[in-house]
């Protein structure tokens, strides 16, 4: 095991009902600012939920948070809440929402001239105000963690600072029973490629950090198909949305090494593309596991037959069969896993690794071996 | 899953050498109170260790805590906090210091008359010294939670308080490698029983609690003997301390009942004989998952299946073989089962049962059906 520090101080609230104990939790705010979407709260009851629970608090919104947020909406929210002295942002959504209002929470602080510096220079921030946030969409984790991800121009970029932990956050799985099919697959796939960026790496004897890891897919593979078939079966709903939860929040992340690389290249084809955060990993993570596979064997022979239950003694047949279940599993949930299903060729691989130039990408990976060329060959395997 | 709230805010600081890091950790701290037990950490160079980190740092020590902390002796402590103006105090040891340095924490801070009422009457406290450790033995999992168990007399009584959350905890796995086998023994024993409370309960619809609970319990039956056949195993010590940790730091509780009568009646067997806490538990689970086996029958097959790979349809021999599996696991770390192996026989049982109507005892359990009757069922079962 490698040495590790950790710490998540992030106030859980799991359950039916919680909402109403936002009123508690905010009780000591001069003046909340309640971050949403697209406005699909308005119609689906979280938002009365919300607003019933804060009577007696001072609260403005802002809505209209797009998926993958992008610095110029996140900017005008900042106006808003410098203009309205607001002391706490409530993000009221699921990742694009959460990972928005950590933008927010430190550029309202920031004293240089443009806060996406912060995430393109990895600025140390030194000051935040303080978020909370009621769930609405369980894939990213940034409910239970200190990661955010915001977009400007054609950069998707990620951050990540102990100030921007949410205080609390609110998990009930039964305002999630409203969301379309296609929003619940994409965080399946969201949660369970958060997991394998941590457990699929070069091997690290950490055997518990394993077990977990193995746990969180297991779950993800049993009751996935059961909450896609059910919106509104609550164990299963509950139980999925913990997995998410869990994925992200460090625990399974401990004294191993991180990979990363999925969502490194992942990002590149929201950024260009537009293609959904969840869908562009099922895109990426099958091909880059075969680019990576003789390092990554050991794992991936655990995986085959951990996960999947793979007997299989001929180890580069157990590998491909545990790849192709995966896949098979991110098909069971309609999420197509090559470029060709979003009609990309070729001539997309240029425009990315040309992207990456521009940005004086060096390499990802938990080898840090994936340079521009490696993209490439894991972009033409994802063809 | 059941609702619930979770929030654990330990920052853990875990690996060889971390303990350099305290210098960094106090820096702004007025004055330390070291707390510690027997002396051993000044025989293995753990004090030396702190001492050089603490350079600059003004501190006192008190030590002679000891195993089971009694009330007496952290009153004393309580007096030279007091006396010295003390603004940190800072536990070296295992479980048995950092849980008395927990109740020095809140005494400190207390009004009343006796300190100890706070245990006994479950009052809520309001104010507490903050406390930080350097782990020494893991067993019980204090080092990441806010749980304390204190004897006063024939009383050994717990308390749990988040102002008893400790700010941080070094776990060292190397500063463990001078620890005696039984201690050792004890640890794996204790960790074990933490997992089975929580996980070997009334079947709720948690399956990744689940399995991160038997991800504990795989990983103790393959590290704990490795550990016992070679004590400086850095890998697999490190691997069996942090699921001592993993056992008790609230992450596989949530959305789960709970249990805790092994617990209970052990403390007697403690209080009453003197009997190490980790196998008092060793005694007693045994003979209770036999006499609650009908309604812990869903977890006690799963247990046997997945924990120690039991193959058996008829179910009362596959919970036999599961309990006798387990029974070995403790054998081979060389832990007794019996109170005969204590030399204790009815006649004991009574004493118990006296202690405990003295007490106004109701009952235990994860449905409160452990009456003072089935106290005596499950001791005589473990005669």
């Amino acid at each position: 095991m490698l040495n590790f520090e950790f710490q998540n101080p992030v106030h859980v609230l799991f359950g039916k009902g919680e909402i109403a104990k936002l009123s508690h939790l905010l009780k000591n705010k001069k003046k909340v600012m309640i971050t949403f979407g697209g406005g699909s709260i308005k119609k689906n009851g979280v938002y009365q939920q919300v607003v019933n629970a804060l009577e007696g608090i001072s609260f403005v919104e802002f809505g209209g948070i797009e998926p993958n947020p992008r610095y110029e909406t996140l900017m005008e929210a900042v106006a808003l809440a410098k203009k309205e002295g607001v002391d706490f942002l409530l993000a009221v959504g699921g990742g694009s929402v959460i990972d928005g209002t950590k933008f927010i929470a430190q550029a309202i602080c920031y004293e240089g001239s443009d806060p996406f510096d912060v995430y393109r220079k990895r600025l140390p921030i030194t000051k935040a105000i303080e978020l909370g946030s009621v769930l609405t969409l369980s894939a990213t984790g940034s409910e239970m963690n200190m990661f955010t991800v915001v977009t400007k121009g054609k950069d998707k970029l990620g951050y990540g600072h102990p100030l921007l932990y949410p205080k609390f956050s609110i998990i009930d799985p039964t305002v999630m029973f409203s969301l379309p099919k296609k929003q619940v697959a994409n965080g399946i796939v969201d949660a369970f490629v958060h997991v394998t960026e941590q457990y699929l790496t070069y091997p690290v004897n950490t055997p518990l950090q394993d077990r977990i890891a193995e746990g969180i897919l297991l779950t993800l593979l049993e009751e996935g198909p059961k909450v896609m078939s059910n919106l509104e079966d609550y164990d299963a709903r509950a139980n999925m949305v913990w997995c998410c939860t869990m994925a992200l929040n460090g625990i399974i992340g401990v004294g191993v090494v991180h990979d990363w690389a999925t969502h490194g290249i992942g990002h590149e084809l929201t950024a260009l593309q537009g293609i959904d955060h969840g869908r562009t990993l099922a895109v990426v993570l099958p091909s880059l596991l075969r680019v990576q596979k003789d390092k990554k064997k050991e794992k991936l022979l655990q995986f085959a037959n951990r996960v999947f239950g793979i007997n299989e003694s001929d180890e580069n047949k157990a590998i491909e069969l545990g790849i192709k279940a995966m896949e098979e599993f991110f098909h069971s949930l309609e999420v197509p896993t090559t470029l060709g299903d979003y009609g990309l060729d070729r001539s997309f691989i240029e425009e990315v690794k040309e992207n990456l130039r521009s940005r004086q990408f060096g390499a990802l990976g938990e080898h840090q071996d994936i340079d521009l060329e490696k993209v490439g060959l894991i972009l033409e395997g994802a063809l």
